[in-house]
């Protein structure tokens, strides 16, 4: 367990796929009242909206509201995301409100690229350099590889570490072509085809052909493996997590209906905080915002620990 | 990864865990064609029903029925669970047909036995002596040495490894001063207390003590850490476990309504089938088994690959 990290990072999305994905309809309000309560939870990154066609992604219709009214705490990051230059230049407005940083967004499965972007991979990988040259001449940083069904794919089944890499180094080409040396990879397990061995296969991969760069784990639960990855994730020395509080979310585009979203914040929290592992947050005043998102979207979530409660208010009650 | 074992015992409690949960009600006939479906997914072992008080437990009212009336299948064992006297009396009337055996059932947390048992541990030992000699008398073999809240408790808080073994040697003493070498400990994460680490602790503990004991592992996912703390159980060697299709079940005296039950007998077999550890059992089968229980108990059930799907349909798909 040496490579077990002192601390981690969590990028909370809860927001952004939550509400991506919710049929909703979900009020501006509420989603502010949630991304208000996150930051008071000791979180310090949440992603609190997509810049995305409201054609393609209607729940984000305002997302130029819930940014405008959203008060921010201090010490606190929040984030956007996008996919083309519309999207960049809607998310340029708030630059003084929210950290703006780009990602090369590519995809180990040339079917789930074609499925979710409508593009083959070489068209992906023209789109993105053409994005990374415009974040480079708008003065924002292009902070991540990320890898998209990194793990497996619905529509291309396993996707071997091989692939995985042959991705990251396509991104890191385009960040070196641009001029922009990425520091992190960001590996996807977008549609649950994860397992603790694969996890190890696939970092292990990474971490051999770039031992500097920081990975990070965006976690899907899809079919129950998310913690067991995570812990996986932690044995490797991963220190950067993306999660989702209650586990809202899930791809609209992976095809499974009724699948579970994101690895729920408050699990991830868990888990390391009985590790003596360091995330920042207040395990009992996430689960509380955690509830507040189930009245939000109006139905259970898939987070166990939300019905299960915290340890410690256990531990307190006994003694 | 040297002590991953290469194949698995599943000792398969849904219908026992599940049913005595439910608030139903469920009618025999549905118990029996659930049981009928679990035996034709490979699994070898099945609990198929409480010899408990109807007072207590009223869903468990028909056992006897039930058993009657189920058709077994050969390969299969079919157990049942007792706990007292008069349980095992009512089991005794099945002996050709149920592989009766018995269990030294003990917790590390005197306030989760007077809570669950209502009585002292002093009594509760009493009680086992008094039980194991029966068990003896009646020529039914006593394998097991069970351990409930081993990681912790609702009532107690946290247990030491140290009051595990503690517990460990007192119910191997009374097998014995009762001539019986008991040969297998079964730890249960009855409130689902347990972290990957903790797994390892305890686990290493009672390995210490007793270096040939089988040591078997009953999770609950109340806090979602089931499949990563079989992961870690995995990874210290363990061979066995007990689990629910569905992830039906939960303790009714944990004082959690709403609480997940016990580890997912499908994600538990997807896991080790991802890693090359043979459960004998039939992955997509099992699913449709499970779809099968939520449709009997007429709610959505706590497994996400349930809801994910199998890996190998995705695969077939692709190819």
């Amino acid at each position: 367990m040496s490579d077990m990290p002192s601390s981690i990072v969590i990028h909370e999305e809860g927001p952004r796929e939550g509400f991506q994905i919710e049929p909703g309809p979900i009020s501006s309000a509420d989603k502010i009242r949630l991304i208000e309560a996150l930051a008071e939870t000791g979180l310090r990154a949440i992603q609190v909206c997509s810049f995305v066609s409201a054609r393609v992604v209607p729940s984000w219709a305002d997302a130029e509201e819930v940014v405008a009214k959203v008060r921010t705490k201090a010490g606190v990051t929040y984030s956007s995301l996008w996919f083309n230059d519309k999207g960049l230049e809607r998310a340029l407005a708030f630059r003084d409100k929210l950290a703006l940083s780009g990602a090369i967004a590519l995809c180990s499965s040339e079917a789930f690229t074609r499925k979710n972007l409508h593009r083959s991979h070489a068209e992906n990988l023209e789109a993105m350099r053409k994005q990374t040259r415009l974040h480079v001449d708008k003065g924002v940083p292009v902070r991540s590889v990320g890898v998209m069904a990194a793990f497996g794919c619905n529509f291309q089944g396993d996707i071997a570490p091989a692939e995985v890499v042959r991705t990251v180094r396509e991104g890191l080409e385009i960040g070196a072509e641009c001029g922009v040396d990425v520091a992190r990879v960001s590996l996807a397990d977008t549609m649950g085809w994860a397992t603790p061995p694969r996890i190890e296969r696939v970092i292990g991969a990474v971490r051999s052909a770039w031992p500097d760069k920081e990975i990070s784990l965006h976690l899907h639960d899809t079919r129950g493996m998310a913690v067991a990855n995570a812990m996986a994730g932690l044995r490797m020395g991963v220190r950067r997590y993306d999660s989702t509080v209650g586990g809202l979310g899930g791809c609209p585009f992976a095809g499974q209906k009724g699948a579970a979203g994101n690895i729920c914040t408050e699990e991830l929290v868990m888990l390391c905080e009985e590790m003596g592992v360091e995330t920042g947050v207040d395990l009992e005043r996430l689960i509380e915002v955690g509830r507040m998102a189930e009245e939000i979207v109006g139905h259970p979530l898939p987070s166990e620990l939300l019905h299960g409660g915290a340890l410690n208010a256990f531990r307190r009650a006994v003694h």
